[in-house]
């Protein structure tokens, strides 16, 4: 396979020219000092680390996977180095507070770096992502102490994280969970309990693994209100912060074998009589888990984003290389004029109607593998844009001065997340199966890794709730609940944003029109029949999540259309010299001071073009479906199944 | 994962009272003995072979894969043993010709079976239908002395067949292959060449191996047109059809490291001057392989209907045991009365509003896993209906004393075939992914099945012809190079349907009418506007494909709900006190006397309503699909990608 590149050129494009972050920043005192420059330079060097260090060691790693013995994991050959280079890098802390060693760049950068180790290599992101996980929930709730001990260490990637939330009969359903903690008079407390599915629950990357454990008090209230988080760590740790305590009352019992993510360790942990202390108040475990989800969910939407991008990299590469039949209408590329007639046609490329020796052509020509290869970027842009939107708002929560600004974002970003979550999931795997598809029998087969990337892929539709959830999440919570008021606060920016945008983006705009009114009609049904009726809820969550979804993506593109047109001349036809054969179309320089070549903003124009035309359309059969009901979703008698 | 079994009350519904096989069995004297008996009884012996031997060795055989050392292939255990039995119980030779030792049967029934082995074990399976495809070719085109010599080993299972097409810089486009054969002045030829991705090319099940080759002789013409077939055996075989030759000049140099099907070997082989036989005249070996391609598609479309039904029966089993949160309406099973309201609605399932200890129910009452599981079930129902249908035609086509009839049908088959390959197999892999879904984590873990069958489902997509392929074959040589006149043969069906149907379908063909105008229009469209400008042929292609598959589950579906109506009372709702927890419903005794319960056609009846409101509504998305023409598709230059 082509080997993975980061997208420097559309991150720094969408970060500075789409959402003008660095206007963002400069008005908020935390982020004042994160320039152009410096996110060119952070994005080109998390580039080379994503690119040369873990790119190369992420189909060994699929093909090893993670050992287990004796209660010991061992990670894929290279893992270990490739992860103290990143430490040492000082890309564990990057988004981690200052005042415990942490660079403090807001999620607006750093999203786009999970994105980057998430297409280079998911199995060994997934170390990173859970560490990051586990520190901000531990600098947002944890006591003064327990911060002061630990944060260092998981920022500097010294000892990393795990978050231990399932037991084998409580997934979703956490409010059924059997894990208790005794106190033990010492303000510590002793949990036991038995956790599965904990991604980096033990390995051999960091001396020390630091578990966030939900466990329930002995005289927690039933179901989800009794629910207390603590930290949990592997290896006891002094007072003065080092280890030297000895080995906590805690075992990994065994790995998962599964479909992907190979190099990362899944891990059932039996706790035992762990020492363990309590985070956050009593009792208030899920509510402090929750803070921590958004930013989680984030980063699994972003895993889609990054593998698509890898799978659209290497695809695309093969679709220009790969000489087989012809185009239909012109003999070679069909760029600009071939629509306008040609020579004769073949109606169906069967094999009897395949070309003669020679005159082969490269596979791009064909409208089909165009078709794929269109659907995979307008998504990934949309879906990389729509992270960099929902990350703003965490950034805005976090750093902003204005107290109604953070509540606005707050409220936003719980909206958007659910949808960024699934939505970016599900067509990051669908990106990854048409990827595969482009290369045909070559991409079956393991040599050319696109079929590891549709494994991994498919991970992130289900962990961190899995998408059916999210949705019910979106329509559920985020909807009915609250009467509608967080669509509310979305549409302020999209009206807003129609309205400053000038009369370039007309044309789209009136193609947005039905798809917004089937959102809103669809909203109206929702509100309308879900009160007398909460069936309706769960009938119409997971269409409803999708026109959210690609409402969303035409709010994106509308966006990235305005700063393409604004920089350059974008025509949308012809450019049958194009100045540039560089498909990635950039010079965006690590000084930051470049800009985008105008063939990369004509190539942006086009694919917007395609997702108007093709792609959005669909949110009128979502609608009906919606309307549909639950009617014949729950006739059937459960033994009916 | 729950043991796959073979859905026998499905089968033998569609063909016996959907199809009613037996009426046109009857009218073909080449059929005439094939009645409900025999055929229930051929299905029920098969399903034990499907459920008892080869569904036990499909995880073992996925986690051992082929070995391959020195150009031999070692299949997975177990694989010897049950290729042996299956052989010695007659299975490889039931629809071969009975002049040659085959059984005769009709593909309306031997594709049930394909189904089958598809669904228990795609791997094994994959051997089965090689040799079937291999000795039909022969069959219909190979000399009288070939046929004598090869076909009675082929059909006992003691030889196997392969077909070798594709080349390393060859696979759509079959004419550019380099592989070359030269007269030996003895009636021989003498091939060299090396072929990719050969199925079942090297494997130690049988003592022989049939390899039906595409090769190039010295004077032929470029191109397509000069493609010859040939029979090249792995061992040589003397005149008295015994080993004893020795061994042809050809080896296995490697075989492929797979997504899935990892049990099937998917060989390199090297031909250097191993001798072959002409099988047909010179020069037609590509049109001699596409009367045999009509089979291997179907056998393909079937891979796709048998592996959703094996996941169909894990997710829904496990969707009726899972205790996870609870009905957002009802506190328990959901059927008929929930969407009446009930206790406090839980917005948004998400873990704070989880079940209090005890209080969980099992996950089918979720309307969104409902979702997922009626999609599975509606379309494998219909796909295997269209399996069926399209068998029927092959059987036509062979059997059938009057000529109109048989060209009739081979039109029609033109038209299904496609359609068939492509939308079952991606309907196929949707229905695995879906049940993955299901099962959460636990269906990502090896250990339930659910994940391998995603995989082993994925390659139906590719081979045999991509889908994109197939959707190209549909919209150009079968719809514009006629002129639409196949699909006019397909709506005189539609019409003699309609017609004789009773009233108790007018709701579902009401439904009907906009997706059957949508593709009319599409067909209108594409009609006119391919001739000027062949590139719309590929633009429109893949969503016309989708088009044609809904209308023909459509039509299908309105003749199940016609059975399962003419047969008993189908209230539509309620069905409070259903009288069975045979979640197959089924009772069709070996002896075929057996009917199915009401309970079987209410779900039917439900499964039906459910298609109609919610699946085919999306045709009005692909017609603005394919009239958004190929503008956006073509405009970005090669490099721009």
């Amino acid at each position: 396979m082509a080997a993975y590149q980061a997208p420097l050129t559309d991150m720094n494009f969408l970060l500075r020219e789409v959402f003008q972050a660095e206007r963002l920043f400069a008005g908020m005192p935390g982020t004042a000092e994160v320039n152009g420059e410096l996110m060119a330079a952070v994005l080109t060097e998390a580039g080379k680390i994503a690119g040369d260090v873990l790119a190369p060691l992420n189909r060994p790693g699929d093909e090893a996977a993670c050992g287990f013995k004796d209660g010991k994991v061992t990670t894929p050959a290279g893992f270990r180095e490739a992860f103290a280079v990143f430490a040492e890098g000082g890309w564990q802390g990057l988004s981690g507070e200052p005042e415990f060693g942490g660079q403090g760049m807001p999620k607006m950068l750093s999203t786009l770096i999970e994105e980057m180790l998430f297409g280079a290599n998911s199995s060994f992101a997934l170390y990173s992502i859970l560490t990051t996980g586990a520190a901000l929930t531990l600098s947002r709730h944890g006591g003064a102490e327990l911060q002061r001990v630990y944060l260092p260490k998981m920022y500097s990637g010294k000892w990393s994280g795990s978050m231990c939330l399932t037991e084998p009969h409580a997934g979703t359903d956490l409010g059924i969970i059997r894990t208790r903690a005794e106190p033990r008079g010492d303000g510590s407390y002793s949990v036991t309990g038995t956790k599965i599915f904990i991604t980096s629950g033990e390995h051999d990357l960091t001396e020390n693994i630091i578990h966030l454990v939900l466990a329930k008090l002995p005289d927690a209230p039933a179901g989800a209100q009794g629910i207390s988080l603590f930290l949990v760590p592997k290896m006891l740790v002094g007072a003065d912060g080092e280890l030297g305590g000895g080995r906590n009352h805690l075992v990994c019992g065994s790995i998962e074998h599964k479909m992907g993510i190979r190099g990362s360790a899944t891990c059932v942990l039996n706790f035992d009589g762990a020492q363990g202390f309590l985070v956050g108040e009593a009792n208030q475990g899920l509510a402090n888990m929750f803070t921590m989800m958004n930013y989680e969910r984030l980063s699994v939407g972003q895993q889609g984003n990054g593998l698509a991008e890898s799978s659209y990299q290497a695809a695309a590469a093969y679709a220009k290389e790969r000489l087989q039949g012809r185009a239909l209408g012109a003999p070679s590329d069909a760029g600009g004029a071939s629509a306008s007639g040609g020579a004769g046609a073949s109606g169906g490329v069967g094999a009897a109607d395949a070309a003669v020796d020679g005159a082969a052509a490269p596979i791009i020509v064909h409208p089909d593998v165009r078709r794929m290869l269109l659907t995979m970027r307008a998504n990934i842009m949309a879906g990389r844009a729509l992270s960099i939107y929902a990350a703003s708002q965490l950034d805005i929560m976090h750093f902003h001065p204005d107290a109604a600004a953070r509540q606005r974002a707050e409220g936003l970003i719980g909206l958007l997340v659910p949808v960024q979550k699934a939505y970016c999931t599900d067509r990051g795997f669908e990106a990854c199966v048409l990827g595969q598809q482009v290369l045909g029998g070559h991409g079956y087969i393991r040599e050319w890794g696109l079929e590891q990337n549709v494994r991994d892929a498919r991970i992130a539709q289900i962990y961190e709730g899995t998408n059916g959830v999210q949705a019910l999440d979106l329509a559920g919570r985020k909807t009915v609940r609250c009467n509608g008021a967080l669509l509310e606060l979305l549409i302020e920016d999209w009206d807003a944003f129609v309205e400053a945008a000038g009369p370039s983006l007309a044309v789209y705009e009136k193609a947005w029109h039905p798809a917004r009114a089937h959102l809103q009609q669809a909203t109206e049904w929702l509100l309308r029949e879900a009160t007398p009726r909460p069936t309706e809820i769960g009938a119409a969550s997971y269409p409803y999540m999708e026109l959210m979804g690609l409402n969303l993506y035409a709010f994106m593109w509308l966006r990235i259309l305005q700063a393409a047109h604004a920089g350059g001349s974008t025509g949308t036809s012809g450019s049958a010299d194009a100045n540039s054969s560089d498909s990635a179309g950039g010079s965006a320089g690590a000084d930051g001071s470049d800009s985008v070549s105008a063939d990369y903003r004509d190539a942006l124009a086009k694919t917007g073009a395609f997702f108007f035309a093709r792609l959005l359309p669909r949110t009128a059969t979502l609608l009906q479906e919606i309307e549909a009901g639950s009617a014949t979703l729950m006739a059937p008698h459960a033994s009916q199944f």
